[in-house]
């Protein structure tokens, strides 16, 4: 096992009804800014059952964060917390929002330019005394409501921007609250789950049991939970479960002391801010691509996902292996998320324009050894066509 | 799933030479107090090493904290963290110098009667602002170094004495500094960390699928690594994986949103507070007993034990449960760990001088469901001789 720091100090609010507990999660005297995406939040009524719990607080509101939050966008509520001396701010949304605030929280309490918060990446922002935050979940998917990490869109780049200080202080999960989401999204957040633990499990063995059993165990529920929840949204068990895992697939438990690989993030990244592809989607394309062209590096801890995550114990190891990407990839598609670049009318002449966006954004040594170069990029992205 | 909370804001410090980071992770001006037991933090050599690391920061130590610390012991504790105005307590050692220095913590902020604060149960107690305290951990075990609960004893009985300012600040993990601990010790910790899972694990199904996983997880890996860790001590892999399944068997994460079953423990401290018994070992003679006696409201989380933990797949149910207790049992002695009263000269004549006991403290209605009363702890304890 690595060595490994864990800390997370987010107070997880988890069930049925829970919205009204905001009234004792939020202090009394608090001036708060809400804030969230598209309209959804107010067609289902969230967003009135949030204001109803704050009470009589002085409530605000910021609204049109949209997915793969941009800059541009969050400054203007960076505006609103400084001129407006927000004591509280409350996302209600899914990642893009909940990152977006991580973002807002951090660019309103920094004297310099906003702009240098993106080029700290996963070593942290140096901004201090962020003004406290808290999250109402409407999407699993992205883990944001529990770790201190976002991602901000700007220029045509994506950006990592993570800080200590920038855990959300609780988090509501209600699985009820997500049961109005398209079956598309509620897909992609199951996909982006999948891929987040498999980022920080399939790589290569340290002995690390605890964290590969609880890998495993997030990466079987959904397999289990999967089709159920799109099918049935108003199951409560199935969403409650996917709710969970989403949660800690990337709360820092599964990835404590072991390596870890981004790979799939990173040129997904790059897919969604070339031709706007989802996220989840995007690391459905990439995530298997990476599997057969990283086959010999991540050969001992796929042969472990192919016999515990897929029940695949007999027969050639290589053979295993193929059919446990096999089995992910059949998954993916259950779920109805394409797994090729030719699925979106992608073709070999884009790949150029995508190794030239992860070159300008340094991602050139990519994975758990720093191994996957350009080159091997360009192999992954010829794979996945 | 039931609802639930979930909040843990200790920060872990795993691994190899973390110790010398206890400079960056204590205030440079605090007055430390550094809390232990016995004398074998002297004689290996951490306590030492915890001073250097301290620097030249007012240092004051209070040893002979005893297993099962006593009121009486930790009271002395209060006085100095009173009299001295102590800025910070530092824990060196196993769970019952944890515990105590959550007990000493408390009391010293508590304006009344100390005694007071052993009535409060798992409501915990109403002590504030708590002096900060971290630990660094020596024996795995109780999962203390990551929770905010202790066990008290006072004049014969246990006491559970919890409180949410009790979680330490940081723990220290470095598994190497459990190397030379007494077989029996990590024999009896690998016992606690396996009743702590089931207790969370064994009780009905919720359809809490991720919590369950990760209670396999820790099962499976002790089974794995148990017999190794006691052969090997310096098997460093081996016991980094008990150590950290030790804390994660009861930091909160795998009794979030399940029922829960403490019977195992309420009377294992029976058997400890009346006849000397290790933590451990009384937990090793109980908890079988409480599986057959209570099989058939445990019926379906005992078959799903059998299956996940011990691969029992095939034939008729009833054998299947059977087995896998009767692996429990080779397991807990394949350790050196007994499993009947009668091996520690305990016989059927002592039983109500036990049941006393629990009634006294008023473990009249235990269990998942409230339905283990005295006449079914008789069963059990008559089952255990």
């Amino acid at each position: 096992m690595l060595n490994f720091d864990y800390y997370n100090p987010t107070h997880i609010v988890f069930g049925k009804d829970r919205l009204s507990e905001l009234d004792q999660l939020v202090a009394k005297d608090a001036k708060v800014l809400i804030t969230y995406g598209g309209g959804s939040v107010k067609r289902f009524g969230t967003l009135d059952k949030v204001k109803a719990a704050l009470g009589d607080r002085e409530v605000l509101e910021f609204g049109g964060i949209e997915p793969n939050p941009q800059f541009t966008t969050l400054m203007k509520a960076v505006e609103i917390v400084k001129s407006e001396n927000i004591d509280f701010i409350l996302a209600v949304g899914g990642g893009s929002v909940i990152d977006g605030t991580k973002f807002i929280t951090q660019a309103a309490s920094w004297d310099g330019d906003a702009e240098e918060l993106l080029n700290f990446g996963f070593g942290g922002t140096p901004a201090t005394n962020l003004t406290p935050f808290g999250t109402v979940l409407t999407l699993p998917a992205t883990g944001s409501e529990m770790n201190m990490g976002a991602v901000v869109s700007h220029k045509g780049g994506k950006f990592v921007v993570m800080n200590m200080g920038a855990f959300p202080k609780f988090s509501v999960l209600d699985p009820e609250l997500t049961f109005t989401l398209p079956e598309t999204q509620v897909a992609n957040g199951i996909v982006d789950t999948f891929i987040h633990t498999v980022e920080q499990y399939i790589t290569f063995p340290v002995d690390a049991r605890f964290q590969d059993r609880v890998a495993e165990g997030i990466l079987q529920t959904l397999v289990e939970v999967g089709e159920q929840t799109l099918k049935n949204p108003e199951d409560y068990d199935a969403r409650a479960n996917l709710v969970w895992c989403a949660t800690n697939a990337l709360n820092g438990l599964i990835g404590a002391g072991v390596p870890q690989d981004w790979t799939t993030h990173m040129i997904g990244h790059e897919i969604t801010a070339m031709f706007g592809i989802d996220h989840g989607k995007t690391l459905a394309i990439v995530q298997p691509a990476v599997w057969k062209i990283r086959k010999t590096q991540k050969h001992a801890k796929l042969l472990q996902y192919a016999e515990r995550v897929w029940n695949l114990t007999e027969g050639d190891e290589d053979a295993r292996i193929d059919a446990a990407i096999k089995k992910t990839v059949n998954f993916f598609e259950s779920l109805g998320i394409k797994t090729k670049l030719s699925d979106y009318g992608i073709g070999a002449d884009k790949i150029d324009l995508l190794i030239e966006g992860l070159e300008l954004r340094g991602m050139t040594a990519l994975s758990e050894d720093g191994t996957v170069t350009l080159d091997v990029s360009r192999e992954i992205l010829t794979e996945a066509l």
